[in-house]
């Protein structure tokens, strides 16, 4: 069976919950699709978060691999059209601020994701899951992930489909971190991200 | 055993659907907590809205009434605190523009929830979905609804638990109506207004 | 010539300024339209607040009185269609937190602005100033000072145009206080009041 | 003197006006800093836009490039940090619609601005016109314009500064355009953009 690798993150910036970590952590191992999911959680730290995904993908050898990150504020489940080298704004897990710094010094400005992110928007949206693309992951954490992600696969001429996906806040999230931001029941979100697993 | 009258409203403003719709349909005639639900569905008609809600007050005779309607745009369940003697903005389905009319002449300005708005919040956030008062239902249908029953209540001097109670767009009406505003998943909108039946 | 008493606030809930308080500081003793401005700058309190203007509009006897408060969030500048008989929200400046209270017991529900808010509007968007009316005033402080403002001209039958208008945040305090809200130069906003009082 | 070509953008999507259009016309030919302006208005066309900015840049051959667009919705006066070789979204002003189309087949997925970023929001800030970087251009004709500007420069090896900027809407688009999004004077808007070119 083809393994797909899912990673997603533990909370960060003073959150109570990451959404993505109780969706990583329900669906590992389960079959899904073609797929045997092999979950991971990454850390919020620009150095430990991109290191343990590139052991990750040398370990797992997946035939498909999706990142999953909160989006506080977004609507929808909205998968990223590309990933760029920037690491900018809030701290990390482990107090590290980066400012316009480049995540590999000559390396491409972007890398566009694998996934057939169009589909994926499709699917969702005819099966009552509100999504659209998203043209930026931001420069945290997130667009991080994301860009070491294609920039190992493009460099190891691996071509399989791979990319961020980012959803909204789960309701949970947003009643125990007393927020004030759109949200959707954790089943709603685990729900759609199984339905992409199945669709790619 | 105690008669609920719950009500909602037919599609508005050009959206393909209307949440409240399915919910009181859903809700016909179940028995929820203390309550047999008696749904009725209003027209989005500044004349026949109050009209047919006053006739349903008067035949049901019930003992509480939820009136619900659809807040685009937001993102909890919202019960209102309070209803102004005041239409205005948007045109009605039947095309009749309203410009800061009273509602009643010689009544008052407005006129509070006599629901328990407080531990309605407190139990849907306990429960796993977000929600405060909101402090201002507008001056559309939804305002005109709250406030022709608080002011038919008032005048017949019955003292019952009634109000109004907005939710946010539901999945399907983001996705069928090309929206892009915060939604939740009918299931959920319908359960949360379930639970607050249960506790009122 | 007559006496428009003109009210702002002190800073709150953390921010660093209240473009408020410039506002009115700015306009003390000037001349706009038929007017004379009695500025006054309210302490953002529970208690206090409505004392000093109580105060103030017995000692000063104004013809027309406009409050003015920081609406953080809004985009445009906002009359006051209503306030209401409670209080409840965040801490005030003396750290007292009120929770669905009466502002005064045994008093109406609500009091409409009697100030001409539509004409208001209509001017400000023919002079290049965004505006619309607002039907929530929230239940903080400002709110509670249009509440005491319109009892306090009710009980003593006085008629004269008294309200409250919200104005957006200025460029200044969401630089100063790093925020990320819609904001109006300064001069934009006291051009847009002495507008309004030429006005009315 | 050094020229900087300005470009700004005619009114698309039913816009009834478009601020960056005013900015270009009243800056033209005008000393600003160390640079004389060369102002362009570029049509929302995704073929005769980028072909008129090849042309300016051929035969004006500036010695800095600033192009303006309008990005409705945002508070804050936003440098792009990168250009995505991408085009997608809503028909341009020739009723053309992109879907996930690169600008250039066989080009780079981005392009860092060349602008000093950071340096402009800074001093922007400092000046009391609230700004911050943005990380995506969008899809649509801004972003087609700033890559064409700077996959144009890389081909031709030249290294001077070039980039997008978006605005906020102006107080005279939100009023005409009967909208409901943040403003600022375009007063202010071009105060800002002068500041700019006064410190690049």
């Amino acid at each position: 069976m083809k393994k797909l690798l899912l990673t997603g993150f533990e909370p960060f910036l003073g959150l109570p919950i990451n959404p993505t970590e109780k969706i990583v952590k329900e669906l590992q191992n389960k079959n899904i699709g073609q797929y045997q999911i092999q979950s991971v959680l990454l850390p919020v730290d620009f150095e430990k978060g991109p290191e343990l995904l590139i052991s990750c993908l040398n370990d797992i050898k997946p035939d498909a691999v999706i990142s999953l990150g909160l989006a506080a504020g977004r609507k929808k489940i909205t998968p990223e059209r590309i990933a760029i080298n920037c690491r900018d704004g809030e701290p990390d897990n482990n107090g590290v601020v980066m400012v316009d710094s480049p995540i590999y010094e000559d390396e491409p400005a972007g890398y566009f994701s694998t996934l057939p992110i169009r589909e994926i928007v499709q699917i969702l949206n005819e099966n009552g899951y509100p999504a659209n693309i998203s043209n930026s992951a931001g420069t945290y954490l997130c667009n991080n992930i994301m860009y070491t992600l294609l920039n190992e696969l493009n460099k190891n001429n691996l071509h399989i489909p791979a990319g961020f996906i980012h959803i909204p806040a789960s309701h949970e999230l947003v009643i125990e971190g007393k927020k004030n931001m759109p949200s959707w029941s954790q089943r709603d979100l685990q729900q759609a991200i199984e339905l992409i697993i199945e669709n790619i």
